[in-house]
């Protein structure tokens, strides 16, 4: 192989410029049948710029397109993944699933916690509990021991709580003491010169322990003491608004979480919980109420999107899954 | 009846005296069939004293009777109602037990601390955890969500996080992590002029989530540091060192508990844990090491003690129970 070779061959008539092939990684996931297409017509030349070769053996010139060539085959191999890692984790048990979702997450560390407040707070008291016993078996440990030991910043009291409740599920509620949690809740997000509202004990414990009925309750009392919702006063506070949306309004909260995964330029932990939403959500009753909740948000189809947005197998086994609740 | 009717009364010959009878409801529990005996041979004017009166009827030495039979009349009742808790406990399952106990001990407070303490850490994860969902069935809240709002001292951090837990129960021990661990507790019960134990987050994290093979781990590297064991460092700190106690060596726990409930003059919330633990153990494959630990400690078997200090029904009920595992 000699220095210059790949400006000829890449300009070999007919045949697909490496910035075409690019075209067909773009989005998420792959375009298999054109890439099949494509990649059957390649010439040998070109299919090499699918290996990696030795570096020193090239110029300057050739180790640009030899980045080209890397990075692209790291995504290509990247988006291949996504239809992969879709499939496992729709075949796994929803607790295993939700312990190896849990586990990844504390891996990823800081930008990754909400994975673990969205399983702590979207999930029933039973599930939760379900993928605490999963995380035993895989693990060798309890969730909120490796939690308590990975977190050391002012999150964890909060996450290490939220991971070990089991919370009431039933009718009742006190709405005498959900209103002056309320106010409790208002005073705490208020007084911003103080502790902060995720370091405030009282804060902690409202929002750990009490049922989703009472939250619900409790953010509707708030108003007479704000003219802004709950949640809007919480607005540099994103730990604690999550966790207030996952336990009140699910939907509200998994539709910003897949817009946030759908739009262009989503870095891959945002792009992430595409899959993850969809997978855990696709059995759950409110699979429908996020796609209401999408559609009126952000005034286009899930489906319409994810189409838009996602290629080949990765799209139709999504696309399969968001219409399974219809 | 009249001003000194009761003088006349305690001077029928043949009859047995007031106090008499204080010597038959002694004890815990009632040994009914010598009070059935001495009841029936009581003079009308005699059974009348175990009815309530009208106290302003009486004569201020009239008075002095009437307390006595009041006092004893309360006493009487209590120790019926010993065997009748016993057989009420032990005839629940153990989750609504459990759950029970709980909440009784959040309503007597402070004193019954220790209560929520040995159901969070001498159980099974699982059972603990029936213990959870029966609370939840029972009184329409998570236990931890009632220790929350209930405590608001320094235990509550503890507590919370004592009942919240679902300890892994796999042989997996980390012995680097144990022996690190060892030192970082054995530098907060040191440390006696910084924060107090039971408020250090890496105690409470530890002792709170850890598996209880690995609190014994860290029991046995705690030697490393240390000349004394590991509780007798924490005399002061009761709490953490009935923690400690209940998650390692539940049986040297039952059996000072069971020592200070059988002492001569020990109050009600002492004398209670007698028919708790003998209910809650007899099931237990662990009755037999504490009746090992037991003899060993106190140099009398845990029967005959039982034997001597109680009485009729109740003591041959505790006597069945202790005697189940042999």
């Amino acid at each position: 192989m000699k220095a210059g070779m790949f400006h000829e061959t890449r300009a070999i008539p007919g045949s697909r410029s490496p910035y075409e092939l690019e075209s067909n990684v773009a989005g998420l996931g792959i375009d298999e049948s054109s890439l099949i297409s494509i990649l059957g017509k390649l010439h040998p030349e070109q299919k090499q710029s699918f290996r990696k070769g030795t570096r020193d053996f090239f110029t300057e010139d050739d180790r640009l397109f030899e980045r080209w060539d890397e990075r692209h085959i790291a995504q290509l191999q990247h988006e291949f993944l996504r239809f992969k890692n879709a499939m496992v984790l729709w075949t796994m048990h929803p607790w295993e699933r939700d312990a190896r979702l849990a586990k990844e997450a504390l891996r990823k560390g800081q930008q990754a916690y909400g994975v673990l407040v969205e399983i702590a707070c979207t999930r029933s008291s039973e599930e939760l509990l379900g993928a605490r016993r999963a995380y035993h078996s895989l693990f060798d440990h309890s969730i909120e021991e490796d939690v308590a030991v990975h977190i050391h910043g002012i999150e964890r009291k909060l996450l290490v709580a939220l991971v070990s409740s089991y919370r009431y599920e039933g009718p009742r509620v006190h709405e005498e003491t959900a209103r002056s949690e309320a106010k409790i809740l208002h005073n705490a997000f208020k007084a911003a010169d103080k502790t902060k509202p995720i370091e405030d004990e009282e804060v902690v414990r409202i929002l750990t322990t009490r049922s989703k009925l009472h939250i619900k309750a409790i953010s509707t009392h708030y108003k007479e003491f704000s003219s802004s919702d709950i949640t809007e006063d919480l607005d540099t506070e994103l730990l604690l608004k999550q966790t207030l949306q996952c336990l009140y309004t699910p939907e509200t909260y998994f539709s910003t979480v897949l817009d946030s995964a759908l739009k262009d330029g989503a870095d891959e932990t945002t792009r992430e919980a595409l899959t993850r939403v969809i997978v855990t959500e696709a059995n759950n009753v409110d699979m429908k109420k996020i796609k209401e909740e999408y559609h009126q948000k952000y005034g286009v189809d899930l489906s319409e999107k994810i189409s838009g947005v996602a290629n080949g197998n990765y799209r139709d086994f999504l696309l399969t899954l968001v219409a399974r609740g219809d």
